[in-house]
């Protein structure tokens, strides 16, 4: 059993997530490695009024078990998003999952024998490969540049990969690089996937938090041949801990998701998601919206603006348009992992996310994830200035190498 | 992929469940088909106090991501509660899950390889073989009876078995047919689970929700060779909607499901195991349960006593010291499927749970499983009264066949 799972989990590397969040619980040092979202930007008063509201007038609902698929309200409200959002759909058509993370696990579990093939952007989603692990898939990965994935790596993996099961993409602010997939590559990415008749799973978790630019129709909205599988979360909308995502998908894949979702856990939390439905209905998420942008907009200024100034030259970060997230490209033969154990942490009291995990397939030691989101301007500022000059320090220990 | 998906789900009949679910939903019907505690015994007032302050002092926190494992503090208060009953465990060794359901799932996930086998007790939990399905397991049985499984038939299954994967049980309460396994069955599983090297799943949903006698040891306390999987759950011993359980399982296993929960869903509710977690610090569960054991005990007393006066003599029924569940037995030659569609809901306007989707080999139609729980006196007394009648005219039936 225990060759099994090791076999299983082989190519994840969960201990650095667990490193991480351990990192995080030390209060001297800075940490730019989570994914957590400001938590100012909660509607922490709204959900006081509301979960009093709820426990006063509807407690032995709010409390007791509902339907598996989700509460028809809440189905009904998150239906009406994805039209505000350019996609046409009915109440029936959404499951409400425990947050998108469900529904990797899911379609995973509905999609994948041992040893199938899944086709994902490089780096990817870390939280996606942990997902599909259980699953023993193998991958072929298509690069991605500042444009999203790059639709001619694209079509080289799928031409040499026939019958991979599906293509995983965050197009919008993909976690870990930050970037966004132009219309262009997202027409010519559904052109491919149609050509090669392979389903697509769109992952949106960040797709509302955008701070520049106008928004671009998700994958899903220009979807003329039911083959994406659309993934949304209320965890960077309204809160992380309501556990709250869905998943929009043919009818055929909805009733089998349905079927494992009811497998898996029953059903998510009626009081969360009578939270959430009650939200939509009393509150104005644009407005509620608005304020996270700029919440989380302003961070993101401060911090590309002191990476500017006071990281090395050589190390290339990408300017997201929306999200959580800054990619860093360090010079090759630097080990931003090695950086992390041995400098940044012990000496200079700040953490990032090294960037070989997010790899399928080869692992790239020289990149690292920076999150900016929920830190103060002092911390920003102060963190990112100690890394730039702890990187600088490792510029020098590198040309020292080079001579 | 749909013939892999129905060969994967070969043998359940979530349909069962689904149509059940909405039959509870026509208001003319009267259902002893769900598993749904009483909201009346739900802590609503506790809980309101406890989300009005979490929001006034904790909401950035409580509305946060957390630890993967569960908060720290619900594991510690876990941890004392599984002491108090003779578990002796740490924090450490508590993985907060998604309910129960999820432990199922993720056991199943850690376990199952396609074609490995299963002991269950015969009838188990539907739930159970939901969860199970999609790894794709075979399934031995043991037979059960008042005094839960029988270890004699069980040790034939495990002679002829060899190299069964683990034993699925529910031994307080079992759901569907309501029976407590004896302390002697009890000692008897786990000497043979260790003569014959085979882990133990222990499913003790209903465990706190005892009406007569004393509480037995559960196996996992009994354990002394570290083969017993034990899952809690706060669903009947706080509410339902909060979707938290727990597993404690041999460290190495632990770790394992830790990965596979991070994997599933990232987390369950910090909200939800804010409140679990301050009830239990500010609120007295053994005053609460007490109260909660009153309000069930009351509708089982009066189910028992009405089915005793209105049902024919010819079908046998369980007698549950706690829990939910009350196991009916027709004559050979019954079918309580077709009994439901064509005169029970049509005619009587009274539902139950048809018995077949609750054997994992061969299906037995003569059994139906009603729920006393939630009923107020009148439903009870005129549905079962309704049902009752309902048998008397099929009994008829029967002897006119058998004329």
């Amino acid at each position: 059993m225990a060759r099994s799972f090791a076999q299983r989990m082989n190519g994840v590397h969960p201990s650095a997530i667990r490193d991480l969040m351990s990192l995080a619980a030390d209060p001297e040092i800075i940490s730019f490695g989570g994914g957590f979202p400001d938590p100012e930007s909660f509607p922490s008063e709204a959900f006081a009024e509301i979960l009093s509201e709820q426990m006063a007038s509807h407690a032995k609902v709010a409390l007791q078990y509902s339907a598996s698929e989700g509460l028809p309200s809440l189905r009904s409200h998150i239906a009406d998003l994805m039209g505000i959002d350019g996609i046409q759909c009915a109440a029936d058509d959404v499951l409400v999952l425990q947050g998108a993370q469900q529904g990797l696990d899911l379609v995973a579990k509905l999609m994948i024998d041992p040893g199938d093939l899944i086709v994902t952007e490089n780096p990817t989603f870390i939280g996606a490969l942990v997902a599909f692990a259980p699953y023993q898939p193998r991958y072929a990965v298509a690069e991605l540049d500042e444009d999203g994935v790059n639709t001619d790596d694209l079509e080289r993996v799928l031409i040499s990969n026939p019958g991979a099961k599906f293509i995983y993409t965050v197009p919008d602010f993909q976690n870990p690089t930050g970037v966004t997939m132009s219309l262009e590559r997202r027409r010519r990415l559904l052109e491919l996937a149609q050509i090669h008749d392979i389903l697509i799973l769109e992952d949106t978790p960040y797709r509302t938090l955008r701070y520049d630019g106008s928004s671009l129709p998700s994958l899903k909205s220009l979807d003329t041949t039911g083959r994406v599988i659309h993934l949304g979360s209320f965890s960077k909308m309204l809160a992380p801990a309501l556990r709250l995502g869905w998943v929009i998908a043919p009818a055929e894949i909805l009733r089998k998701l349905a079927l494992l979702k009811l497998a898996a856990d029953t059903q998510c939390s009626t009081l969360n998601m009578s939270v959430a439905s009650a939200f939509l209905d009393e509150y104005d998420l644009t407005a509620h919206t608005r304020r996270s942008v700029q919440i989380h907009k302003t961070q993101r200024d401060l911090a590309l603006e002191t990476i500017q100034h006071t990281f090395p030259d050589t190390i290339d970060f990408s300017k997201p348009d929306g999200g959580l997230f800054i990619w860093l490209t360090f010079p090759k033969g630097f080990d931003a992992g090695k950086h992390l154990a041995e400098h940044a942490i012990p000496e200079d009291r700040v953490a990032y996310v090294p960037g070989a995990p997010f790899y399928s397939v080869l692992p790239e030691p020289n990149h690292a994830r920076l999150s900016y989101a929920g830190k103060n301007p002092d911390d920003l500022v102060h963190g990112l200035t100690r890394l730039g000059e702890s990187f600088h320090r490792a510029e020098l220990g590198l040309r020292a190498i080079a001579k």
